[in-house]
């Protein structure tokens, strides 16, 4: 860890939300107390809401559970999905913030990303490092950063099938090194030790329907992270893998994993050639967007593959309306002067 | 280092040509002892081949200067610079194997390379590491890997810009992983610790026309990457960066670096959009064909830029004409049989 236990003036403070989703008590919270309590905590309950989730006194949290998902939403709850994974990224609706899964580093987000050419010495942003000769000056800007995904050490984030071969295999590799994913390439995207710019990719942050009451789970971050790659590359923005890391203790049953899963592995199959081919409109030119069209386009070319992605398709529509509703937009008061005045000729508030 | 001091069987024996470029004594051999003198050695004299270069005792070496050069291409020698690192290509028309210009590992090449879909747990052919959840198990089989790059600790292969502006940067960060550089994105390729299989991508491994009498040096690696890459990214081949590192210990001089350079750092943001934008025909099959056709978009879209690439496009095609003369197609004797015998119907000799 990069910082004091007990930093005298916690990184991002005010800047980042922490989002933690659970079904039980938070006594695990003790343990990050001096890297936690400075931050504001959205809490998402999974399983019966009318269970009491204990939270350890100090912290400044709000909890949320289907309950409340259902009063926030109302009809549009629909598009959230009952439990699992995919459940939290509710919270991506309601933070107004940074927002990092877990850990308690988030800096990746504050340096630009360089998805137009490889740079074999990785992030030439950190400490010690720089553009390797060769590299082209004029891309060495970079550009924003809208998504960290960090690593895990000791349990490896390995599908059920890789799971039940290798049960004994462990990550001990600890590889230094933060590196940009290069536009035009996907990647697994996991939902844990994520952090990401809400501002900058947030409406397209989320999870998908998974899990129960649909064919299958376990690739709800694996959607998010698919789209909002595409969403990325479109827009000019990017995506950095690598630290931090973090320790994952238990590992999921493989059974129980391999029940969800193996619908998915079978449609990822469709999904992924799907995905490589996108190309957005010129057109879209913010995130929501993006999205629309990408729910368009999932309709149309993956529907046939099953039903299900029809009614995905629909989802990620009402996700995006229930973002707007949200969400409006900071300038919703002028938005509504007529158009005439805010194009045509400025208006007296304006400079 | 992976391997003991004194391998009981040094590994890839007969399999791989080591190749050093040198203008003195190679006195540093000794140090490299253990670890070099199993392999056969191509030392390539740069400068004056009159003078005598000492290679210590017990090596299997054949060592070529300019006077070599001349006699084995003939009028083809004006496609090897006269002087420099590119000078050193000329070893990789006369050898028979894989080729390393230094270190003692060139395992990468053993295992493939998954340019299709990005793997945040790097190198999963690793031992200790696989696949990632999320990713496509059609996609795990992986290409073929032309191309092992590895980095260097000390010394940054930095530019000649960032040497004088950093000029105590030390890279101390050792990165234990090695990734394969995605499909559609090129990365500049440096010339020391570089391994490759010749038989896979050795026509494309030319360094160019650079430095002595030409406009601009210090690209000639660079040059032979980008082409290889388009090529391996069409024929489904791909490259592998990260380790093994090299440790430098000398840095070279950034004011004559800059001499070099200068008109190469210009003219590269007109050669990268080049590269980029390529798609080569489906029609060629082969690395050299690949080659021939690149050697006419030079000419085509960056003679115009410099009259220079008008001849850089020629020493190209120079150079397939040299690689062809000195390595034979293997089956030239059934070539020679009747094209109707060959495809339509099968001749006697094939099963």
């Amino acid at each position: 860890m990069a910082h004091p236990i007990t930093p005298l003036s916690p990184p991002l403070k005010g800047e980042l939300d922490i989002v933690i989703h659970t079904i039980k008590n938070l006594d695990f919270l003790e343990m990050w107390r001096p890297f936690l309590q400075p931050y504001h905590l959205i809490i998402i309950q999974d399983g019966d809401p009318y269970k009491v989730i204990k939270v350890p006194n100090g912290f400044d949290y709000k909890l949320y559970n289907r309950n409340n998902v259902d009063r926030v939403l109302g009809p549009k709850a629909r598009c959230i999905s009952l439990m699992g994974f995919a459940y939290s990224c509710f919270d991506f609706l309601v933070s107004k913030k940074c927002i990092f899964t877990i850990d308690d580093d988030c800096f990746n987000l504050l340096t630009p990303s360089t998805p137009l050419f490889f740079n074999t010495l990785y992030d030439p942003y950190r400490d010690g490092a720089d553009f390797i000769h060769g590299y082209p000056f004029s891309l060495r800007e970079g550009v924003s950063t809208a998504i960290s995904h960090g690593l895990w050490l000791n349990i490896p984030d390995y599908d059920a099938p890789t799971q039940l071969v290798k049960p004994r295999e462990r990550s001990t590799r600890y590889v230094d090194a933060v590196m940009t994913i290069p536009k035009g390439t996907l990647f697994p995207m996991s939902g844990m030790n994520l952090a990401f710019d809400r501002e900058l990719i947030g409406p397209a942050m989320y999870f998908g329907l998974m899990d129960y009451g649909q064919p299958f789970g376990r690739y709800d971050y694996m959607w998010a992270g698919w789209c909002a790659k595409v969403i990325c590359d479109h827009l000019n923005l990017e995506v950095k893998t690598g630290l931090p890391y973090i320790w994952r203790s238990k590992a999921s049953n493989p059974f129980v994993n391999l029940k969800k899963e193996y619908d998915g592995i079978y449609l990822q199959e469709e999904i992924i050639p799907f995905f490589q081919s996108i190309v957005l409109p010129k057109k879209c030119t913010t995130v929501q967007e993006c999205y629309v069209e990408l729910s368009k386009l999932v309709k149309v070319n993956l529907g046939y593959v099953d039903h299900y992605f029809q009614q995905l398709g629909d989802a990620m529509l009402t996700r995006i309306e229930a973002w707007e509703e949200l969400n409006p937009p900071k300038e919703a008061s002028s938005a509504a002067e007529p158009k005439s005045l805010k194009k045509e000729e400025p208006s007296p508030k304006s400079k």
